[in-house]
């Protein structure tokens, strides 16, 4: 260390050899050093500083953990999974480790925690520190519950909306018009993202479809679409794909499109909080920087689905045109049905299987699937000019049944890196029905946490089976849905949650 | 394993042998598993799992951290320090690990950051799992985040109290009359408790004074007081310490006294957020409990203390009245100056240093501190009927000065476990006044700011050491206050804080 010594910088050490632990946070950078190492004595450094890792050129924030104990070598800094693939260090490379800079844009957060409305500065301190990875999970928690609910106002969207755009990148497809939609969840398997890209790209259209992956459901579009294809394409090879096929659809958070929306999402998810303005900005600023300039959302409305009524649906639409407008996106809204899932399967390898069905136009596809893929597509064909008004959806059944859409699937998927099998789940458990009646309701939310409990989506082959819609008469003992699930445990777990509930499906008895 | 398996209970092996791994999460209870475990492979367990850990009858909430890598042994669990503090297995002991319960009491913290109002049996529900270690430290940010600034009124108040006393112990004492105080801080050195209580228990009245240590502050009273005796004293042994001598002072977290404050404190602390609602239970669940009837509330007022203006004082004093009347507490309130530091030392032991200069008559010692305390133990001796009224502070400075209450104090410390050597810092960096004049405002947050990066309280002895005061003239060059520190990087930190920032002492050039 002497060479260190040297230097005169400092008087006294501050480095550490850097050695991985394996261990996964969950994306929280941590990092392990003992209590009796150099560093932690002269630096002062108790559990829980925050302190600034720097390795050659590259640095990280993380959050230390003091050990007792000799599994931890001394002179070394043990690394967690996000922390050693942020710094990306030479096996045994020297680890220098100092106080983190002090987080100024906290005082934004707890500003906003205390009521108070916050500019576009504050918006762009604190969202610039989260995308550099500054904010440990205990701040982050605070940040999203602040601006929980509808805590944000228009001007406050817009300004995080800008944020979240500039701290990553903006793409610039160099055509005039670039479609994209959105749908805004709560509707389990409602995967029709899967159905309008093949179809709307298959027309003329440009479409690079860049989704997130599940925050409070059984999975994100891009959790089913990784089922099919790999989904997690840096820029270049998403180029590649549009440029070849017209379309794609990938995960927004490997190109870095919005990436601190990506931060804040793994720290909503085990929260399970919704927030207006958080739901904007994250839908928009992923828009925005994907290059898209003409954006359909499609808003499903039910008393179980995110959005319960047309009120709060045209409300929340029209919060999104109006950020759509301030950022320079033309934003137009389709309200649909969200009384009951769409299509049969809940999960992302579930929900892949039904969207092969549709585009191979295999005689048992969910009809609703394929209608709702249809009337969306048929919207961007006209929003995109591609169709004249009123014969969108024409065109776009068109393509579906001459097996181009699938064709163009097939080349998207190819073009992502290759077509894969859809997994099956070696767990499985029946629910039946109590009594002889007609469904005469399904609870949305209790069915994707059941979904989440066999656990979809980290267990891609896991999710529910629906096998029954609403006005349908049932037999008592016809099956009603099944739980898929990878392991015994987890379906143990989600079927003592849907035995210990009221039923999911209310049978009405048949008159 | 198959004495396990042959139980027949489950059909896989849940169990693995607990192991120690020492390392300090800052109080959250994190397990450590091999990805390849039998477990988790059999239960699906994946990182930021919940899961429930239960050694013989002991058992505990924990959050799951996967490892890939040899230094975690095949076939064990690896427990965080507050994981091994709960279960207390004996070594390689049996460690059955599941599915943490489905946490619903999250339901209604999403239901407050949504802006709903909570009742009673919802309060009852959070706090009883947040006591009961069920919350992650990402669930108790987003309840203290929701409940922050003013968002809970009166009842839910009262609700929040309530179910802070249930969940913890409630000492009685026997006695018609059992005095208490508290002071709500910001104001940096405002020692006076250690001061108040052996001089109303040399008058004869009961005190048994259970403190906080530091949310926001460098120094909490239990902080400082630690510094003199020990403070985590069991309840048996804080009723010996009371019986003994009439009162006591210590750590309100050891007593187990509201438990689900010291919970929510730990979060609190990093948030550094402040929140009317959880001061009023945080103070009055632990008066309760520790079976108080008659309660004084210094509140210094001041722009940089922590209430800044008498409006606000008589608000939170209001509420603290209302509330304590609800849970049967006689609230009195006084509001005092909080314009600047009381006494001179910022941190555990500078403020220890100053108590015990006022305790011994010191000529040196600070009078503004000595004048404070003499003034509430005035009240609570006329609150307490020990002094008619308005002689309450002539009785009081008798004690004082006739070494009654000195020599109360050290019986107090004895009963505790002893009476300690105050610890002295090895690092030191003495800030001066750039130009001579007079001293017009002194910023209390900045300068507990610089305490807090030198070290306090973590490290009792660091801290910072004022020398001047408003209105005292000074020349260019002149010390205004100095830094101390335990280490050289927390110095240099602490030093650069302030070097970075507008002076801490707005000195006015003299006419």
């Amino acid at each position: 260390m002497s060479d260190h010594a040297m230097n005169g910088q400092r008087d006294h050490d501050t480095r550490l050899r850097a050695w991985r632990t394996g261990i996964d946070t969950y994306q929280e950078p941590i990092v392990y050093m003992r209590s009796d190492c150099v560093v932690c004595r002269s630096e002062g450094f108790t559990t829980q500083t925050r302190v600034l890792l720097t390795a050659g050129t590259r640095s990280a924030v993380a959050t230390l953990n003091v050990v007792e104990g000799n599994w931890l070598a001394p002179g070394v800094a043990g690394l967690s999974e996000a922390t050693w693939r942020a710094l990306d260090p030479a096996a045994d490379a020297w680890i220098d480790v100092s106080y983190a800079p002090t987080l100024d844009s906290m005082s934004h957060v707890r500003a906003k925690v205390y009521g108070h409305r916050l500019d576009a500065g504050a918006f762009n301190a604190v969202i610039g520190d989260v995308a550099a990875g500054r904010y440990s999970d205990l701040y982050l928690a605070a940040f999203v519950t602040a601006c929980a609910g509808d805590r944000l106002d228009l001007s406050e969207t817009v300004a995080l909306t800008r944020a979240m755009v500039a701290v990553g990148h903006r793409l610039d497809w160099g055509r005039e018009t670039v479609v994209d939609k959105h749908c805004v969840g709560g509707l389990p398997g409602n995967r029709t993202t899967l159905l309008v890209v093949p179809i709307v790209t298959a027309c003329g259209l440009t479409m690079p479809k860049t989704s997130s992956r599940a925050i409070t459901s059984p999975a994100g579009t891009a959790d089913t679409m990784e089922v099919l294809a790999p989904v997690d394409l840096d820029i270049a090879a998403m180029r590649r794909t549009v440029e070849r096929t017209g379309g794609c659809i990938v995960w927004g958070g490997s190109v870095r499109l919005s990436p601190a929306d990506d931060v804040l999402i793994r720290v909503e998810r085990p929260l399970d909080l919704d927030s207006e303005g958080q739901l904007v900005a994250s839908v928009l600023s992923k828009k925005a920087a994907a290059g898209s300039t003409h954006v359909l959302i499609d808003l499903p409305v039910g008393p179980t689905a995110k959005v319960r009524s047309t009120e709060a649906a045209q409300a929340l639409g029209r919060r999104l045109m109006e950020v759509g407008r301030a950022i320079g996106l033309q934003v137009t809204l389709r309200i649909t049905d969200g009384l009951q899932p769409v299509g049969r399967g809940v999960g992302p390898a579930l929900e892949a299987r039904d969207v092969l069905a549709v585009l191979r136009g295999q005689a048992d596809a969910p009809d609703d699937l394929r209608q709702r893929a249809l009337q969306l597509a048929g919207d961007i064909l006209e929003l995109g000019n591609a169709a004249p008004n009123g014969s969108g959806l024409r065109l776009a059944a068109e393509v579906l049944a001459d097996g181009r859409a699938w064709a163009k699937f097939q080349a998207i998927c190819e073009a992502q890196g290759g077509l894969r099998e859809v997994p099956v789940a070696p767990y499985r458990q029946v629910i039946t029905a109590a009594v002889a009646g007609r469904v005469a309701a399904i609870d949305n939310r209790v069915l994707a946490r059941a979904a989440k409990l066999a656990g979809a989506p980290k267990a891609p082959a896991a999710g529910v089976d629906v096998h029954a819609r609403i006005g349908d008469p049932v037999q008592a003992g016809q099956p009603l849905f099944t739980l898929h699930a990878q392991t015994a445990g987890e379906l143990d777990y989600a079927g003592h949650f849907v035995d210990t509930r009221p039923p999911i499906f209310q049978i009405s008895e048949a008159a």
